[in-house]
C-alpha cells in the first residue's frame, strides 16, 4: 500500500523554496492535498495582509501535489489561475487541492486558499491550473 | 515631475516579502515597470531550476506596479493567470510588465518573466492578470 | 419574495446571441445558475464534438447569472479563464455555476460544464471568473 | 512552399461553428493569425455590445489558429484567460493571435481582440491560452 504523505513529505522536503518558506504538507491522499504555511512577518505585503506572491506560492504547489498524486512524482504545473477573494489575514495559511479532471499526462485541479486563525477561516483565495507529467514528451517546467 | 522610481522602490521596500526575497525595481514609469530577484539556491524547486511560487510571486508583484502606475499606490492585484513556459535556470529573473488597458479603477497588464544569465536570457513564463485601486469600493486584497 | 427563475429568463431573452444559439436557463437561485443548450450539428468543431466557442459562451454567460444573482441584473463578466476537460459529445451542453466569494459590487464564481446524452454526463469544462456591477464606478464590458 | 491562408482557409470552412457565425480568416502565417466576424444583431448581449461569449469563441478559435501554425492542423485548445476590457461595440470583431513560446507538443499563446467601425478601433478583450497537439498523447478536446 502507497504511503502517500510519507513521499508526499519526501518530495516537498526536497523543494528548497518549500523548505525556506516552512511549508508543511497536512493531507495527502489519492487526488487531493493539502499544504500549510505560517504566516511569518516576513511574508506580508504593505497592508499587513499575506503577500500575493506567498498565497499563489501556496497555491501552485498545492495544485502540484494534488496533480502528482495521481501523474505520480514526475510532475510540473504547466499554468493556472488565480482569484485573491479577501484580505489574507490570519496566523497560517491552509490551501486544499483537489483533481477534477485527469488523463494519463496531463491533470486539471483546482484550489482554495484559507487564511486562519484558530477556528475562524477565511476563504482568500481561488485557482484553477494544468498540471502535466514530465515524462519524455513533456516540455514546460515549473 | 514624479519620480516613479523613486516612489516605487519606496513601496517596494514597505513589501516585507519583497524585501526578504530581495527582489529590486530596475524601471518604473507610466505603464511599465521592472522587477528582479537574484536565483538564490532557495529559490528552486527539486529539479534545479526556479520554484514556479518565486515565478508567479514576481509576475504578482510586477504586474501590480504597473498597475500602480497608472492607478495610483493604493492597489492590489484582484487576479492574474500565468502560463509557466520554460526550466527558469539563470542566475535572476526578470520580470516586466505593462499596461495594456486601463480604466479609473482598474487596469489589466501583462508580463513577461525571464531567466537571465549574462547575455543569454529565456523566457520562463507569461501572465495577465487585472489590477484594482482600493479606495473605499473595492474588496478584494493582495 | 422574488421569483429568481422568472426574472432570470427575461433577462437570457432580452440576449439576442443567447436566443441565437437557442440557451435555457433550467435553474437559479441565491448563487447559483444552470443554463443549458441542444447540440445542434452547427455548434461542432471539425472533430465532431462541440465548438470549444459554444462551450466558452455557456461558461461565460453562466457565470455572469451566479453573479447576477447576487450583485442585481446590471452585471458584466470582467474576465475569466476555462479549461477543457474532454470532448463535449453529447446531446445537450448544461452548465452550472455558482458564487464562491461575494463582495457588494464584484463576485468571484465558478462554472463546470457537462455534456449530457441521456443518464450519462460528460464534465467537459471547468471556469472561474469575475462578475462585476455595472453601476457608474465599472468599466469593462461584456 | 506551403500556403498557410489557403489550409487554414480549408480548416475554418471545415468547422460547423465557425461557418454558422461568417468568421472569415483574414491573416495566417507562421506564429500568426487573424480571424474576424461581422457584428450581425444576433450576436449582441441586452446592452448593445458584442455578446462575451461571441469574443470568446473568437478568442479560443484564434489562439488555436496560432496555435496550428506552428504545431500543425491535429490541434485543439486546451484552456484559455480571456479579460474584456471595453464595451465591444463596432461593425466587425477582429482577433489577432501570436505565439508566445512553443514546443513540439504544446505551444502558449496570446489574441488581442478588437471592436473595429471603419477606422476606428477599439481593444475589447486580451486572451492568453494553451494550444496542444492531438497526436496520440493528447486528452483534452475542444
Amino acid at each position: 500500500m502507497v504511503n502517500y504523505l510519507e513521499i508526499g513529505r519526501q518530495i516537498l522536503a526536497s523543494q528548497p523554496f518549500s523548505q525556506f518558506l516552512g511549508a508543511q504538507l497536512d493531507e495527502f491522499s489519492q487526488g487531493f492535498a493539502q499544504i500549510s504555511l505560517s504566516l511569518r512577518p516576513e511574508f506580508l505585503q504593505q497592508y499587513g495582509a499575506a503577500h500575493g506572491g506567498v498565497i499563489s506560492y501556496l497555491a501552485d504547489n498545492t495544485l502540484s501535489f494534488a496533480g502528482g498524486s495521481v501523474l505520480g512524482p514526475g510532475i510540473i504545473t504547466s499554468e493556472f489561475k488565480i482569484n485573491y477573494l479577501k484580505k489574507a489575514l490570519g496566523e497560517r495559511l491552509v490551501a486544499q487541492a483537489k483533481v477534477a479532471s485527469a488523463g494519463t499526462r496531463q491533470v486539471v485541479c483546482t484550489c482554495e486558499v484559507w487564511a486562519v486563525t484558530g477556528e475562524e477561516k477565511i476563504l482568500c483565495a481561488l485557482a484553477q491550473g494544468t498540471i502535466v507529467s514530465i515524462a519524455p514528451a513533456a516540455e514546460t517546467n515549473n
